[in-house]
């Protein structure tokens, strides 16, 4: 890419897409188009699509739909006017029978007329609604992915979906607990509030240095760890369901909409 | 049924629910179990299921999903541990093709292993939560059904499913207007806060002494019309797409949850 990152994370999320659909931006997407929407990309085929929304819907903390798309449909309607889902992120992955088959920047080649995609809320939105109300995430500011634990909380299944709950988790100033817990219930289709606060034994974390995923964070003597679900876990129920074709966002490399943080804020 | 009303009307809904299996109680639903969760009842094929599901996501406001079953099962799992949808309503609407055929008090005969039961939020609830908040709700307090009209908002469609939107509407005293946004914007399962306040042209209703459904309101000097999403809505759409079969509750008689109100104002 010719341009400098610090000058592209400025970029409309229309001129950014269309730098992934050249393939000429293959990077991740944190900090990219910091006011609007990201989102965490699952698609499935038709036939396990009524079964992985009813899973969503029973599981809305970890699952929080944006969009859904009609079978065969790869365009949106309402997070985007003009955007494609088969060359629109920088990066995805291709699962047969649940095990990766290919991390390609572009998946024509794999669409089909029966696939049905979800795009479904996503933190990397929510990092920069709490940073921008002055809650002090140190993760944030360093640049750094939030550590991940799987929990012992089960979802509830649906079908063929199952899957414990996959948390991220980030230290907050107990002086500060109240006021980001007012600010994250604001945005339900974004994980919303914690859904645990304390201790980390009570949902099954027995080490916090052993981390599933991300970067590992330390607990300062003025901070509690606050726990919130993660888009991780709708990907782990749908593998572990060992579809015939599942296709989701390379990690970190999201689906980086038109719509607006503060737009999500007044669903109700 | 040998118990009087009032009384009738404090039972748990586990009993009230045991009355209506047995057809010994077919009357409405207002007003029983004010503590519990209603809900509207539309039971379309699993052909539809999918597109019926992605037109309520579409659509949240007038379509808050409760809780949807899996092909072919009639019981809950989340609403309530003991309860069928066969059985457990006072009385049901089937439709063919769009037009109603019978309106039986169970469905035992007419249920089909493809059936997919959607449970919606619904204002039998919204009400109660509102008075008891010392909002004043005069048709609540006269045992009326608010006014019910088709405006010229157009719902997102979704596969044969497209409706305009239709509303509830409530005279609110405008010293009460931003205590009961407040209030109504915890509930969004409940169809949540006003979608218009004031003039009713603007949302394409000429003549407000034209009611769709419903009871005729009188809007005060110290008051302002006051609209909501309302279930109706996705029963129009359902019944615009003209499907094989659809299955919904009688109008007023809505299937009553053993979950409280409150755990509702905490989806977040």
């Amino acid at each position: 890419m010719s341009v400098d990152r610090k000058e592209f994370e400025k970029w409309h999320p229309k001129d950014i897409r269309s730098m992934m659909r050249k393939e000429a931006f293959k990077e991740h997407t944190m900090k990219l188009a910091e006011n609007y929407v990201q989102a965490n990309l699952a698609i499935v085929p038709k036939k396990f699509a009524l079964e992985f929304m009813i899973f969503c819907q029973r599981n809305p903390r970890p699952c929080p739909i944006l969009e859904v798309t009609e079978p065969g449909v790869s365009t949106l309607k309402y997070l985007s006017d003009n955007a494609d889902l088969k060359t629109d992120l920088p990066q995805y992955r291709v699962f047969k029978d649940g095990e990766c088959i290919d991390e390609p920047y572009n998946i024509k080649e794999y669409w089909r007329d029966d696939l049905v995609a979800f795009l479904l809320g996503c933190s990397a939105t929510f990092d920069h609604v709490l940073d921008a109300a002055g809650i002090e995430l140190r993760h944030f500011r360093e640049g750094k992915v939030p550590s991940i634990y799987i929990t012992n909380i089960r979802c509830k299944p649906a079908g063929p979906f199952r899957s414990p709950m996959v948390v991220s988790e980030r230290p907050i100033k107990f002086k500060q607990l109240s006021q980001m817990i007012q600010i994250t219930s604001r945005y339900p289709l974004m994980h919303g509030s914690p859904i645990h606060v304390g201790d980390p034994k009570m949902i099954g974390i027995k080490d916090m240095n052993k981390i599933d995923w991300g970067d590992q964070s330390d607990i300062s003597e003025d901070e509690i760890p606050c726990f919130w679900a993660c888009g991780i876990t709708p990907q782990t129920a749908a593998l572990n369901a060992k579809l015939d074709i599942m296709i989701t966002h390379y990690p970190a490399k999201m689906f980086i909409s038109d719509r607006r943080n503060v737009e999500f804020a007044t669903i109700s």
